[in-house]
């Protein structure tokens, strides 16, 4: 909003659009929020101004499932358009909410939920709507990269790298939205839906956490080549039949050291996209912060400024359901890590173990001895029914103290 | 057009617009095409396109300023809309073409006409219409960095690596626009003009190409920690009184190896764009080449399609002139190389020259003995003019047997 109050001036010029902010609903009447606005158009209310008939544009920052939803559906219903950040919502109603405003004629837009000011939304919708995309891969968690690098880059155990975060705002007071990889889901489903044309919804996200990757995992990545990034995954296949099937999951991967996803630091964002045409595109920016995400709110109040100027909207997206894919029928190369006794045979044993499964081993390492002792291995690509037969029987092992972990490995 | 004559039901499934590829002009009619064109669309006189009624959009990708310029005139005063990827073109008659287009109230895409499929332009015109950029600066041209890369990757001379280039089909049999950096040239004047909505033209680019890189001077980058790239950069700076300037140019440049820009490889194109609000964005990917391009150009015919069925437009830009910097005004560090005579006493005049003209030295090392001494530095910021100053005096020193070469330094 301060935005539109400093540069309207340049924004009409730039765009020939002219807006005017009528109204703010704000938790807490009595903040103070500086000189740029007018507290006359303040109000505690959000309905005051849902129901303004004067306001042609509703945007939506206050995340949350409720009283979001209900607020966007009645701005709609009232004939107006919508600007949201809210990747919570849309990835439970975003059908819902698109349908209601193709009904109204009015647009629903969204850039800022994902990726924050990086124009992937709008690119994936519009520039690339012939493009047969398939497959986006990408970092859309500023704080789990910034716990990620800091581990990477200092050694810290993910507690200290967590609590790093949290001292400097990365993390919020409550950080599990975005360490157990939920904000992530959400995007996920989003860009799938986006992307592919189909509704892909946060339930049918894979998902895993950072918080279980440990010091010892990060450095063994590194010294094989790898960082280890939380990855949001959206595969499109096409089936033998010719019928399409949707992968989209949200986990840890190691990601070569060479691809610029791993170069991607600190709290950045970074979103992958293969077509068949286009080959690889990358995009890159800041993820999230007020700045930025303020960047791609305001992209869509003109866009949207610009179709009620002339009584249009940007076009529908599809709404048919993906046929999604169990992630236990995916294939994977995995790193896993195994506490073992450290004594002659055990190798052999654990090695027999993954034969039989017919999981190949690409490499092995053996780290710390006598009590310490730990079995690294990084298998070729293998179902993942077949890696986690695997790892019960392992754990069944007497000579396998525990399976420390595993971790998926990013076909780049 | 393949795109469409194959993926035609999807595009429809997908954004609901029915494309028809009804006539194409070629300049061979004679050539094997593969299957799937229809040989009864193929005309050898582009005006059977132009003057057919029963089509909407044109796509011009012939390239050079004669006849598509007059084709495309031709089209839009027809009263169809415009796709074209002709970057020379639009840096020489943008502004007389976008006129036209909004006053016949048809629109004229051009994503394609830089960093081909990388959806750059509409990012720049719509998701970042609100964004105060205040820079860009990319690699635009794939040649000069497939050749540029190579001989930092190899050692190989400049000549060898456009052999090199030549022979994988990466340059052209007359490589001048790219390596030249007239085809970088072009670009800049469309992204400037398109990021700060004033016009920019060819002419206001200052630019200069890669021919004299040595991989001398690439060695020396590396051992200080830079690549050397070929960068389009346009800023815009806001004086004390309020005015705006655009500084734009293209020539290459020493940026520093741990910024991204430093690690785009091959024949890839990357963007940064710098704003107030967003921060730092990149966009990556495959910036030429017939299917990236056709990527981009089918976004465009989507785009285009919408609007037509709409009755709308795209909004305008905007046409004011702008306040282009000369380059001699603006201010750089600089790599400078120096053969001299390799004798006592040599460097204290080369520095008291330096020193005179109020360039500063950041760094010095003297490479090679004998005859083959040279001198390599580094300077602080300094004014365009008095590096000149100080190079035309380094000239005329007796000692200096001659100014082996200049780089500006990357301000990332």
């Amino acid at each position: 909003m301060r935005l539109i109050s400093a540069g309207g001036h340049q924004i009409k010029a730039q765009t020939g659009e002219e807006l005017q902010v009528c109204r703010i609903a704000v938790r807490d009447l009595t903040r103070d929020r500086g000189e740029w606005v007018d507290r006359s158009i303040l109000t505690d209310d959000p309905n005051e101004v849902v129901n303004d008939p004067d306001i042609d544009i509703v945007v939506e920052v206050m995340g949350g499932i409720d009283p979001a939803r209900h607020l966007i559906e009645s701005a709609i219903s009232a004939g107006k358009s919508v600007v949201t950040a809210n990747k919570a919502l849309l990835a439970v109603a975003g059908a819902e909410l698109t349908k209601l405003a193709d009904d109204s004629r009015k647009d629903i837009f969204f850039e800022a939920a994902v990726a924050g000011g990086i124009p992937l939304i709008r690119s994936l919708r519009v520039s690339l709507a012939g493009e047969r995309v398939r497959r986006i891969a990408g970092i859309v968690n500023g704080t789990t990269n910034f716990i990620l690098s800091s581990m990477s880059d200092s050694g810290a155990s993910y507690a200290e790298a967590l609590r790093i975060a949290t001292d400097l705002g990365y993390a919020e007071a409550d950080p599990t939205a975005d360490v157990e990889g939920d904000d992530a889901r959400a995007k996920a489903a989003i860009l799938a839906t986006v992307a592919f044309g189909k509704l892909v919804r946060f339930e049918d996200v894979y998902r895993e956490g950072i918080t279980k990757i440990t010091s010892d995992d990060i450095a063994f990545a590194k010294r094989h080549g790898f960082e280890i990034k939380l990855l949001a995954i959206c595969e499109l296949d096409e089936n033998a039949g010719g019928s399409e099937t949707i992968s989209v999951r949200v986990h840890p991967s190691l990601v070569p050291a060479s691809h610029p996803l791993a170069l991607v630091r600190d709290s950045f964002n970074a979103v992958f996209v293969t077509g068949d045409a286009v080959g690889e595109l990358m995009f890159y920016g800041r993820g999230a912060g007020g700045s930025p995400t303020a960047s791609a709110v305001l992209g869509d109040i003109i866009d949207a400024a610009h179709n009620l100027s002339y009584g249009v909207t940007e076009r529908q997206l599809s709404r048919d359901s993906a046929a999604i894919v169990d992630i236990a029928t995916t294939s994977n190369s995995f790193y896993v890590a195994l506490d073992v006794e450290d004594r002659p045979g055990v190798l052999a044993q654990v090695a027999s173990i993954f034969g039989r499964n017919l999981v190949s081993i690409y490499s092995m390492e053996q780290e710390g001895k006598g009590d310490e002792a730990r079995l690294v291995f990084i298998t070729h690509t293998a179902p993942e029914a077949a890696l986690h037969s695997t790892l019960e029987e392992l754990e069944e092992l007497e000579t396998v103290k525990r399976v420390a972990g595993f971790i998926r490995v990013f076909d780049a």
